[in-house]
């Protein structure tokens, strides 16, 4: 395969979500497009074998074009992506990457910043092209239209893919099968996400009382990292009961169905350290009401890891200065787990092999065509982490 | 003296500030009241011989009451005393202290719960007792009316006080002079909070760059802290120019007066970290328009320390949920630095030997009757930290 012609491929598309009473991928279908695979610098073309769904794909595709978000439509999503390299571009930086390599795929950071020279890209102050991404990395069928892309410098939604070398992870020495590589899809966000939360941003340890809202493929890797880090107490929390039921396989110590909760702010500390609330609170829901008592349950001393957001593009949190003061809390906002996936992916693919990270028993592949099904299962509760194979 | 008997003694009486245009401080004078000093369990009486001013002091007494914030009036303020134990009331639990030993008092906690029996007296829950004290702790000179006090459990602006144990610690080891215990005086909180919000809660280290905002007692304390951590780059803020003038003779390696400043968050990011703003911001100034811009300035990653709030009772910061994660910042509320007095003022005083905390060259005393002078001195800045002598 030539570098430097278009090529064919399957891709989810997104459209421009309707403004008002938008269900979450609904926007989305399958379509045949073109990448333009003539490769820039630091460029490589991926062909994907599996892209785990997480919510941010979701959420990210539910936000009309907005003037402190521009995001552009169609897009292809997608940033769990696994695949084989293909081609790679110009002037590439990581010499360990070969045409041919498994890869698992994770987010961009522009490599030349002194933050990611300290190794810590998730704090690159180009983060935001993430989100962004570029108005052209795709083409239409019939090459007239701009489909946006490089979702995390991936866009891990289409078949074949231009991809950011910042955002690949080599899976040379990291899986010990090809199916492996899809079960290791999410690695790159949704579980490096939820286990950083709790080992890299909170630094969780044997005292603490851990709480977890939200028991999605962010949420129980939270639990399972707080495991893992030996918290005395671990409470899941969810409205859904099938999640509610699971959690503890994952090594909660309670779990916590908030459904009918009329004080949800109680009922949360009320559980957690004798009544004194949780120590450390990670919110994967990004639900207001959610934040705000998960910020009222900590214990004093606490701190609240804010994981996830609402499609609301200007959504806050009011922190009352005499109340954070007294309580001596935090609130700390975490993407990414704060983690460096080159450093903390083979980390995390370790505490598999150990037993300690089972993501297998929370894992539903799924063919990409069949995502409306994976996009229902989710909903449902049924799915915890759906992961696409192209 | 007799711990069944009442007592007179001088303090600084403050009365219920008018709601407008209050100047802080405008409503103290100088008394002659009465200590009923019949001690309960765990109270100690205490002759002061010194307390430095805290902007506590004043920010508390400027509140009028408010449904949020049961204040009691009038009132005795002061909570960085240091005097000597003049009597040990029933049933106290600290076995180190004894009738004649010199002290240091710092804030008031249960030393009954959970987190006070885990040495983090500060997460107490009972901690807001040192702010709203006690309606009753004293009497007028002619016993007919009640005055607040036990303010920080302690109100050491009265020359007599009825102190709680757990706002005391011993100086019989700390102290080589009987003029040290005046000069340690605001170890007790100004001090410790400023070097805490450094040390304990930011855990600053070589590679940091730390700003400070409000170059008082508590800000310059912060600054001290930073060089003992070895931090790299030191950079304090204030408006007031003898303040800027003055911060790097204690460790600061930039000072900035943004007294012209038009876009403050923009002043603040542009002078650190070679532009990408500081790693830690601690605000001592507790004004709403220096928080939102000392959050907005804040480096990827970074960490803003509240330490200071306005006098506005339901003072709030709006934090923007995708910014906050995209940019992985904290906030943390600090009181009392995070610290366990009992442990971390022997720390200081260490300091204090090496040369490292050299807290002399910031403090000017005052006799107790020239606390008008005293406040004016800080207010121009002529004094960083003011101690009143009994």
């Amino acid at each position: 395969m030539s570098p430097t012609t278009t090529t064919p491929t399957r891709a989810i598309l997104a459209s421009e979500p309707e403004p008002q009473a938008h269900i979450p991928g609904s926007n989305w279908t399958i379509e045949n497009i073109i990448v333009p695979t003539t490769l820039k610098d630091g460029e490589l073309l991926v062909e994907m074998v599996a892209s785990g769904i997480c919510h941010t794909d979701l959420l990210i595709t539910s936000i009309p074009r907005h003037p402190s978000y521009p995001l552009h439509y169609p897009r292809v999503a997608g940033h769990e992506g696994a695949g084989y390299i293909k081609a790679i571009g110009p002037n590439s930086i990581k010499k360990d990457l070969a045409v041919g390599d498994p890869v698992l795929l994770s987010y961009y950071s522009c490599m030349d910043c002194v933050t990611c020279k300290l190794g810590r890209p998730n704090h690159c102050p180009n983060f935001g092209y993430n989100v962004i991404g570029q108005s052209d990395a795709f083409k239409s069928a019939d090459g007239s239209d701009d489909i946006a892309g490089s979702f995390f410098g991936q866009s891990s939604f289409a078949n074949l893919s231009v991809v950011k070398e910042s955002s690949v992870v080599s899976a040379k020495n990291l899986i010990e099968t090809p199916s492996e590589l899809k079960l290791f899809a999410p690695l790159g966000c949704g579980l490096q996400t939820g286990a950083g939360s709790v080992l890299k941003i909170a630094k969780a340890g044997k005292g603490n009382s851990v709480m977890v809202s939200g028991l999605g493929g962010v949420g129980l890797a939270a639990i399972m990292a707080a495991k893992i880090a030996g918290c005395h107490e671990i409470i899941g929390v969810d409205i859904n009961a099938s999640r509610v039921g699971r959690c503890e396989e994952f090594g909660a110590t309670k779990a916590l169905n908030t459904k009918d909760s009329t004080n949800l702010a109680a009922s949360l500390k009320e559980v957690a350290n004798d009544g004194r609330g949780p120590d450390i609170f990670i919110d994967t829901t990004g639900v207001s009401a959610v934040q705000r008592a998960a910020y009222a349950a900590l214990a004093n001393g606490g701190t609240l890891v804010l994981v996830g957001a609402s499609p609301d593009p200007v959504q806050k949190l009011e922190i009352d200065i005499r109340d954070i003061m007294t309580r001596c809390v935090k609130v700390v906002g975490c993407i990414m787990g704060d983690s460096n996936p080159g450093v903390f992916i083979p980390e995390l693919v370790k505490y598999y092999r150990e037993g300690r990270f089972p993501i297998d028993r929370m894992t539903t592949f799924y063919k990409a065509e069949d995502f409306k099904t994976a996009l229902h299962d989710m909903h449902s509760g049924e799915t915890i982490k759906a992961v696409l194979k192209w």
